[in-house]
């Protein structure tokens, strides 16, 4: 039986992805500059004129689709399909009725998700978490996002914030303020959005070769640590420290068996799933056995594709 | 309908208590000293004389009680009755058949839970957590317990530790090695066990008020930064910080309405609870609304009605 084809939104910080999906197939994708710092209200009819063209391309009539399927950063109400509250980007999406924008532009019934379970019920069903009862994902990007599936089935919550605020544990007590109000989260301790200035807060900033980059990310920072420059060496391993640390406390809250990294950063660090593999068996108290750490396998689809099931499979 | 009566055990660090339990009542109780450094096995004995003695008295046939229901601390495999790992107190666990101990005693089928656990389902069925579909427990003793109850679901995972671990979340990435393995915990930051050592390496102690007491525990640390003591304020603010940072990470990783703190320390620090609120109140990220902070109802007793329960209810 050939699965239903699906229309699949994946609202990005940075780029906004879209497709025409089927069961593990992105039939057709297109993508655009996200501008999430401007909201998303504006890019709505942007969005649906790529997908128009995308159906018109494929050949494909609407009459022809099961549904559309959002993911977005945030926390989403999945069963009123209204965002609750999200951490700068897209700062107007709790105020946007995605149910009569997806009917007014195709007649079709929606559903919306945190981009990040979005991503893990696509590689759960899909990519490396396939035939897993019990996975957590750990997205590196610039925020840190996580979701959970425990005994097969999506970790929601009755506020539908349980898995995804992993980003959001305080793993440094005596550590800043995140952008959540939070203090000393994985986010602010390391993360692309709050890497720059915690790098130029250090007093070996003024000798370091990071002063030169025109832009401190975590290709800048893992860079110039190959070149053992004293700074990046040192916030590379704290940064490292960080993540093994968020990895260890997802361990310890969900109880997988395995734990998918993913993000734009793992492109820039060859050596950040062993280091955080070797971390986990040397920290995490797991006396069933080793969690295995696994390279999610298609970030850049992972949350299209889980989007499209969600729309056929409210699991 | 009268509930079957059971007989429920609680296995603490300090004092083992036993019950006869009927519903959310205990008709009556024993308590003995643990131990528990010396292990587990040399007590069964003495602990089937104290169980024996209390249907004597109450004049309670073997053949009138529904079974058995254990509490214990570590991670429990529930269902197979074993204990999988287990921190310092009672070494010898791991290797014990509690099933085949209590058919020898008396002939009774068992249910084994981690003490966390225990005790938040005897507050939920009978306690403070009445009535709440999502309700977390955080216990400040010995240690640092936690558990979770998600959507009406006692929280397990598939290796039994999911929800029982939030003393052993990192929260502080630069901190000191835990019992358990692993950097920073909440127990090795804030906790009986690891005050003294904490409070002993600051500079400040030579001229605290500290010096001077026998034993350093939480009750001393309250009393003398009551008395304005420089170190004992100092230490009380970090270790409260910790406690509402642990709190804060719960109420992230499992979206409850309601945080129930019970445990020792409780009885010395009358505004744990209005501290802990007033940070959660300003920290945590729950767009839905406040996490109400409330203390345990009975301590004392809520493992033994939780053990209780579960041997009639294998929720």
């Amino acid at each position: 039986m050939t699965e239903p084809i699906t229309i699949a939104m994946d609202l990005g910080g940075t780029k906004i992805k879209l497709g025409l999906v089927q069961g593990g197939n992105i039939l057709a994708q297109a993508q655009m500059d996200a501008y999430s710092d401007q909201g998303l209200r504006g890019r709505l009819p942007y969005i649906k004129q790529a997908i128009d063209e995308l159906l018109d391309v494929e050949r494909i009539n609407v009459v022809d689709i099961a549904g559309l399927g959002i993911s977005i950063p945030g926390i989403v109400d999945s069963r009123k399909k209204k965002v609750l509250s999200i951490d700068k980007k897209y700062g107007d999406a709790p105020g946007i009725d995605f149910t009569s924008w997806a009917r007014a532009s195709w007649g079709l019934p929606l559903i919306l998700e945190n981009d990040a379970r979005a991503a893990l019920v696509g590689e759960w069903q899909y990519g490396n978490g396939q035939g897993m009862e019990n996975v957590v994902l750990m997205t590196l990007g610039t925020g840190v996002g996580t979701s959970a599936v425990i005994e097969g089935k999506v970790l929601r919550g009755s506020h539908y914030q349980a898995g995804i605020l992993g980003g959001h544990f305080t793993v440094n007590v005596f550590g800043g303020r995140c952008n959540c109000g939070n203090m000393g989260c994985v986010e602010v301790e390391s993360s692309s959005w709050s890497l720059e200035e915690k790098v130029k807060a250090q007093p070996l900033y003024a000798e370091s070769k990071l002063k030169g980059e025109p832009k401190i990310d975590f290709a800048a920072l893992f860079h110039w640590a190959e070149q053992k420059d004293p700074l990046a060496l040192q916030m590379r391993d704290e940064c490292l420290d960080v993540w093994a640390a968020c990895a260890i406390n997802l361990i310890h809250a969900y109880d997988p068996e395995v734990l998918l990294v993913g993000g734009g950063i793992m492109g820039s660090g060859a050596y950040i799933l062993p280091y955080l593999q070797e971390k986990i068996h040397q920290l995490a108290w797991t006396p069933w056995g080793k969690v295995e750490v696994r390279a999610a396998s298609s970030f850049d689809s992972a949350a299209l594709l889980g989007a499209g099931y969600l729309v056929l499979h409210q699991n």
